[in-house]
Order: C-alpha cells, then structure tokens, then sequence
C-alpha cells in the first residue's frame, strides 16, 4: 500500500483522517474524538499519532495537511485568516506546524474572515474549495448549515462575502440546558410541527423567545410529545435562519452542503418557502477540498 | 419574639424565607441555594428545616406559606396551575403538605395557566398579587425580568393574559455554554453598546441568530473588550423580547419589577424606544405578596 499523504478535518470536537495514495484515492478513513476543544497545544501531535502512526514511513516526511479549528488561536498553531473576497483554503496562507516526530510534515490550511459584517470560518472554506473543485463554473450562492452554518456568495471561484448563524450551536444548548429538555428528551421528528414553526417563526421571528418557552408551557399543560417539541424547536431556529438569510437564498441558486439529516430538514423549509436548492454530500467536499489543496502544495514545492 | 408565619419563596435554585410575626412584619430572612432544581421529594422537608428550625414552636403547627417552583409537578407536592383570568396567588387553591415534623404546617399556592397561547407561570404571580396588595386600584402592565421575562396585563385586580420570555436563560446559557463564553468573561457593562443593539435587534429580530456569532467574530479579529460583547448579548436579547412583547407596553401604564440591575436595564431599553416605566423592587412584592395570601388563608381557617 503506497500511501502519499494525509487528509485531516480537525474541528472542536472531533478529528477525522483520510489516508490518501498518490492518486488521491481515500486508502482507508480514520477518527477520534479528539477534537480542539479538548486538547492543549502539546495534545495535538501525540493525538494525530495515535490514528495515523500505522501509515507512516521511517524514510520520509509524511505530508499532513489539516483545515477546521485545529488552525485556531487555541489550536494546534494559529493560521490567521485570510480576508474575502479571495479563493477558499489558500494553501499560500498554510502554516506549517514544528513537530518532535521526524516522519511528519504538518501544515494547516486557514480560515476566512470578513471585516463589515464581522465574521470568520474555519473547516468551511475547504468544504467550499472542495465544492469548487468538482463544479469549477458554480456561480451561486453555498449554504453549510451546522453548529454554526454558514451562507457564501460564490462568484467566479471566490468566496465574495459569507454570513454565520449560531442556529445548531442555540439549538444544541437549549435542548440540552434550559428548561426546554424536560420536553425534548426524544430523537423523533414530526415534519408537519417542524414546518409549521418555521413558517411561523419566518413571519414574526420577534417573537422567538416567547415561541420557546411555549414550547414548554405547551407540553406541561397539555403533554405534546417530544418529537413534536423537538420538531417544533428546530423549525424556529431554522425560520428564523431563513428569514435574516433570505438576500442569500431568494432567486439565487443555492447548493446546501453538509449531513444528510440536516441537509434534508434546510431543503425542506427552504422548498416550502419557495426556493429550489441542491443538495450535497459533506464528507466529500472536505475530502474533495483538501485534496485540491493537496494539489496545489505538490506544485508548489516541487 | 413572637412568631406568628413564615412566608417561603422556594425557586429553582433558591429557596429563600422570611420569619413573620402577628403584624406581618419580617423578623428574620433567611436563604439557601437548596433550590428546586436539587431537591428530590424527600429532600424539601429537611432542606426547610434546616433553615426555619430555630424558628417552630412545640405547642403548635406554625404555617408555612410557599410560592414558586416548589410546587411543580418535579417539586415538593403539585399545586395545579389556576387558569386565567383570575386573581393572582389563588389562596383558596393553595395545597396542603403532608409533613413528618408536626410543628409545621405547609401550604403551597398555585401558579397561573393560560391555554392559548400556552403559557405559565410560578412565582410572579405572587409578586404581581404583592405589587397589587400595596397598590388595589393598578390597571396596566407588569413586567418581571427575569430568567423567563414575564409580561402580565392587569386588570379589575385580575391577571387578563401574560406572556413569558426566555430571555434571561438565553443570555445565561449563551455567555456560559456557548462559544461566546470566549468573548464574554466579565462583569463589566458597557451602556452605549447596550443601547446599539437594543436598537439593532429591536428593528431587524431576524438576524439575532447572526447578530450573535458576530459578537464572537468581531472579538476574534479586533479584540473587542468583553464587557463591550457582554452588553451586546444583553441588548440583542433585550431588544428581540421589547420588539416582540410591544403590544405589552406600547401606549400603557407598565411598572417594572424585580431586582434592581435586572430592573434598570430594561428601564434603559423601554426608555430608549419612547415608554415610561415605573420601577419596583422585587423582594418587597414577594413578601407583600405572600403578606396577603396569609391574610386571606387566616380569615378562611378562623
């Protein structure tokens, strides 16, 4: 088995490895759940070890190359961020990282800043440039939903301006410490509940912080099951997304980019607000992201 | 010293009581962080003994009156929620506890429901019987800020309709739990930033999910001082309640109530955006509150 180098998606809380052959085939897919969040600066090398130890070859440096947090001010080494407008994952901006062990080469990709509005991505940018890479001529509009999801004007193989909503961050946060858990305790999903609260929170998207404690009050008076409360609660966040997101999403062309589960729950509103959008496998433009990059390193110091 | 009652307002994390004589004058205050929220059903019983012990007589049952959480159904005992409209702080539906100490004798009063929209409340409604106590001839709006924000329409001594917001838990699980806890590690207070994003999320609610990830992201690229970032959080969350819960206080009598910062802040918000408030301490309506309910409970046991 011939490997050539290594793919790596480091976030906040997880570490995902793809070994890569000269090819740029995925020889075998590795991961832990040692992400940034729970690492200090030594944490990171031995961390990267204990998966990837197995591929590496005494006779050379290995190339590693990683985007997402692991580039951030608490991460491994800070790669600052690169301002749009400007192409995703600039493997010209890749710090390379100092390691003990003499088998590997680290560098990391940066993120992406923007000075008015304020905001910043990091992981996103690779997805995006691997989103890129398979539809060179995409012009349009990418949406990333996740803990933090991300929308990104895309025009002539540029991130032009991208905006961040802490949708699954409030929704992850308030399922599981406020008040709400004692009626969310259920992974179910009722898509009509979910529908109808995105459509109500897209038209009065003031009114959130009451619609989540009726969510509550619903429950303890009248006991609504707990897939509905669940449904319920992610089609607030959600409507509420859309609403603020609408210059991105209304007569653009919209390619929505991520898991399948969350994928399908953004179609789903953004179809029934009207807006057709295309859909797109997560894993493989991170995958496709860092191979372009990988690309581009090889010229680079060959 | 002459005890005659003790008035207890047993919340989720505070169980707080105040030692009353024959006149209705407070002896002696007392407090412990034996909240509901810790308390298993066995555990209420000695977690108040050990505060009022001193207190209790031999020769009789001294009457303990209760409001708030200690009544949910995860509480104490459940007192079911009175219906609006009525009367606040229904004495005459207040439940009677079985205890093993035989020098007590517990009462817990219900809170309020209301069916459409669903809503609920336990606690306020005893300040808002207390705020009413002292002032009989009240038509107009009560405010309680708080973890759940509650709006009350007042009228002929009657709750007519309330509204709750989760605003307060929103901002503490945000500024703990959230990645904006990075940016937020202070006490301090900035006003003016305060009052910018009263006004921001007041006029455009929709981007609260974004107002929010860009308190973070403006930190990250310009080091934005966090008592700054602290105040934006507040006045985005503010802001969002005042714009939903405006039919509440535009063009109306509203008196404010609860602890004082918690009061002054949306003193500052309701004044920047044109209504007159009035301002109420909180403690002082709980006890008058509970004052009431005692006097009412003595004339139906005499």
């Amino acid at each position: 088995m011939q490997i050539e180098w290594i793919a790596v998606d480091w976030g906040t809380t997880n570490l995902r490895v793809w070994i890569m052959d000269a090819q740029g085939n995925v020889v075998d897919r590795l991961a832990s759940d040692k992400g940034m969040g729970v690492l200090g600066k030594a944490d990171f090398e031995p961390a990267l070890l204990e998966l990837i130890n197995p591929y590496l070859s005494d006779n050379r440096r290995t190339p590693v190359l990683c985007c997402g947090m692991v580039g951030a001010r608490q991460g491994w080494s800070e790669a600052a961020y690169v301002p749009v407008p400007c192409t995703p994952a600039g493997v010209g901006h890749a710090i390379k990282v100092e390691t003990r062990d003499t088998r590997l080469s680290v560098y990391i990709l940066p993120g992406l800043s923007q000075a008015q509005p304020a905001d910043v991505m990091r992981g996103e940018e690779t997805q995006i440039a691997g989103y890129l890479a398979q539809h060179p001529n995409f012009d349009g509009v990418l949406c990333l939903p996740g803990t933090h999801s991300k929308w990104a004007h895309i025009s002539a193989s540029e991130v032009v301006s991208f905006k961040t909503y802490m949708t699954g961050e409030i929704f992850a946060i308030l399922s599981s410490g406020s008040v709400l858990r004692h009626s969310l305790d259920s992974t179910g999903w009722d898509n009509d509940a979910y529908v109808a609260a995105v459509d109500h929170s897209y038209a009065r998207p003031q009114s959130i912080a009451g619609d989540l404690f009726s969510i509550r009050a619903q429950d303890l008076l009248t006991g609504v099951n707990s897939a509905k409360s669940r449904a319920t609660l992610s089609g607030t966040l959600i409507g509420l997304e859309l609403a603020a997101a609408r210059p991105y999403w209304l007569g653009q062309q919209v390619v929505l980019i991520g898991a399948d589960k969350m994928v399908e729950i953004y179609q789903t509103a953004l179809n029934h607000l009207g807006a057709l959008v295309a859909c797109h496998s997560g894993e493989d433009v991170t995958v496709a992201g860092l191979r372009a990059a990988y690309g581009m390193f090889k010229e680079k110091v060959s």
